[in-house]
């Protein structure tokens, strides 16, 4: 490698954006030792590409790439890569993008931000030798100590410190659940209208799958009864339904339960915003029902406390755990550390039961403000219900089917809502916008938000 | 749930260890919202659980678990759970427990700890409201430029941004991959010996599992070209052979990439400690000669940074960048954003070149003494050859074929070498110990640790 090598690799990276301007490129030994080669052909290069006002020396201080550099770069955000499947193409590019009305994230103008920076900074620093190593693969021992004391008090879920298992999200959690204890040919049954990543997933990994119908009572547990009597797996959501947000009845819940244990199937609950629920009742998880242990409970800290944690967890039944571990050791290979003792400190130091009591109330009056404004102004095309609980408002539409077209038209004025029936499997769809509302903050805010799409939505509903 | 639910909740959590003793629990107030209950009933149980010295009430400061609480707690550290797989447990209790000799861990007193919990700070208070949100899948970008960077400057890998990919291990790497690209009926080629834990891995995950030998110049490339002209994925460790540390020669890494080309194979590269290369020509990887990007890399910061950071990388061929991304969209969750900025952090301030070069002649010099230690008082016992690089030394069985045993013995006395014949996947086996030289400080530490099991050694060998 000469010194023309080294000058068009540097010359290259910087017209490409790898190198910023101000950014420091490694020292003439440095380098010199990394490539191989002689301190002067490193020299070389970096005093041409000096010359060429590419690189600026600041003598002992190193050498940085010329802050002032003008060269056209290339565009520094990476283009979409095409996807086969252009709905999960268009859903991906809501979820990155940055509107109003967007699904699952956390009201994040309220997050106790000062709170977390400190907790951040003291657990960086207190870092020791003996956590280098690696951390245990189904996670940070007092993380998980944090959650099951959290599930038995505030979710009514019995469990101990061996059953928790900790992911990096609830895509995760699916995944590592099947690929332990499923075999190919496992029927799998799955909610529709379903969380559309959930379904997306289990289309690609499970060969075997299949569908239960969903009412204002949740799950149709009679249809499982009769049609899916040799299940292996149900995958549901009976907090809040996702996406309809209805909660699973009480009756209901007995009866999936006896289903699942009289004809031995694994319930893979989903509880991914049980948190949230508004009304007087709390409804504790179905995991808290199942004596007969046939229930494999997830949940996740995307929506109690922010997506960017990845943090999700199992809780493995406990004749499970044995299997769990030693499929997870072979397959897995544990997570950061850090975040881990982050959010271990934030539970065990109380703050995260403080938060989500905050945000219980916080969620509850701007749900009603944007279901009030929703009313108000598209009052005679939707049909609205506000349900128990649930991060987002489901808006039925009540004479049209055209809810692609919609959330097309609201998207173009970034109101990120989704249309409801690409969320549904089969036949027998319905049709409305999925709406989240955590971050709208006033009824200004979402009447004026509102009002934007107006015209064009009000054409499209009266053809 | 009455007083008395709540009292045996938090009496039965005390007893097994889940609360500590001087820990915090949850206000009244935040308790009887969680439970639904009346503040009354949370504070008649907290009553009944002061009286009885569970806990404290410190007033306005909260409630705490007695600090001088001594009871009979239930063992904090868990039980390693039995698998049906022993040599898995075993080789999981040996990575788990502190001792000499511990294989794949950096030399972690010689660690630039100072600078690195600075950074954790800064980078932990820098958080915006932007980095709540979800991380893209492929990995923080910023992240997976500096490893563009490092990778074309140290390693001659050309590639740029859009062709990184970040995972949280290289286990994950090879299951993505696998995930990704290959069918179940799909042909895989696997080193034999080869690296344990991605053996186990395979074994579990490919239906269609082969093995090609290794010999004094790494792969045997006709035993490819003789034997698996249909494969489609071979998975391979060129820099140093894992685990006898050779060097794949320069006539076989082209003779394998035309191997390659012609059969439209993927090589899965790990270049898992082509970092650590201690004689005067640095090795660039495979991937630098592959000239018809058939060659996957994979690299890993568990060997340069420390494991617990969970931080691996794949680059992606350019024709598959689009599959990629769309698959992983779909099964994969991304991971925590805080690591991944850190880390960036690291890389693109210099650190982490600076601190390559401090452990390449810190290894350099921990190597020699190893060796040497081992040569005085083994030498009649063991074949030793000093390889180019890696992060172990290998030293073979010159007439037993007893190092299972062996390696039991050294293990009781707390030195975690690893038996070389349990790498090995068919006949033919080599018979040997596999020994880190990382975190051994002086040649006196190393001479006094190999003497401890000397007499049962003789003996053994002797037989």
């Amino acid at each position: 490698m000469g010194y023309k090598d080294i000058y068009e690799l540097f010359k290259n990276r910087i017209h490409e954006g790898a190198f910023n301007p101000g950014e420091r490129v490694p020292s003439i030994r440095n380098l010199a030792e990394e490539l191989g080669v002689a301190k002067r052909t490193v020299e070389t290069a970096y005093d041409i590409l000096i010359g060429e006002g590419y690189l600026i020396s600041r003598g002992p201080k190193g050498t940085i790439v010329n802050p002032d550099l003008h060269i056209d770069l290339a565009p520094r955000k990476e283009a979409p890569t095409p996807f086969e499947d252009s709905d999960l193409r268009k859903i991906i590019d809501l979820r990155d993008t940055n509107g109003l009305f967007r699904l699952g994230v956390p009201s994040l103008d309220e997050f106790p931000y000062k709170k977390w920076l400190l907790l951040c900074g003291r657990v960086a620093r207190s870092m020791t030798v003996a956590d280098m190593a690696h951390p245990p693969v189904m996670g940070y021992q007092p993380l998980r100590e944090a959650i099951a004391n959290y599930l038995n008090i505030s979710r009514g879920v019995t469990c101990s410190l061996a059953q928790i298992y900790i992911t990096s999200g609830y895509k995760s959690c699916l995944r590592l659940i099947l690929q332990a204890i499923s075999l190919s040919k496992d029927k799998v049954v799955f909610e529709d209208p379903g969380y559309f990543f959930a379904h997306k997933l289990l289309k690609r990994i499970v060969p075997n799958l299949h569908y239960v119908p969903v009412d204002s009572q949740g799950v149709i547990v009679d249809y499982l009864e009769k049609h899916h009597k040799d299940a292996k797996f149900l995958i549901t959501t009976p907090s809040h339904q996702s996406p309809l947000t209805v909660s699973l009845s009480l009756p209901r819940r007995h009866k999936m339960l006896e289903w699942a244990r009289k004809n031995d199937v694994w319930i893979i609950e989903d509880d991914y915003d049980g948190e949230f629920h508004f009304t007087k009742n709390v409804i504790p998880a179905l995991k808290s029902l199942d004596t007969s242990d046939r229930v494999i409970y997830t949940g996740t800290f995307s929506k109690t406390i922010m997506p960017s944690l990845r943090t999700a967890y199992i809780v493995v039944p406990k004749e499970l755990v044995a299997k769990f571990r030693e499929t997870t050791e072979i397959t897995e290979t544990g997570l950061a550390l850090l975040p881990q003792k982050i959010l271990a400190s934030f539970i065990s130091e109380g703050h995260f039961f403080k938060h989500l009591k905050r945000m219980r109330s916080l969620y509850k009056s701007r749900r009603k403000l944007v279901f009030d404004a929703i009313n108000r102004i598209y009052g005679d095309y939707f049909d609205l219900n506000l349900q128990d609980g649930g991060m987002h408002i489901v808006a039925l539409l009540k004479r049209s089917t055209q809810d692609i077209k919609l959330s097309d038209i609201w998207q173009s004025h970034n109101l990120q809502v989704f249309p409801l029936s690409i969320w549904h499997a089969q036949n027998q769809k319905r049709y409305g916008l999925v709406i989240g509302y955590t971050n709208i903050k006033s009824e200004e805010e979402a009447l004026s938000a509102l009002r934007l799409p107006y015209k064009e939505t009000i054409q499209l509903l009266s053809e």
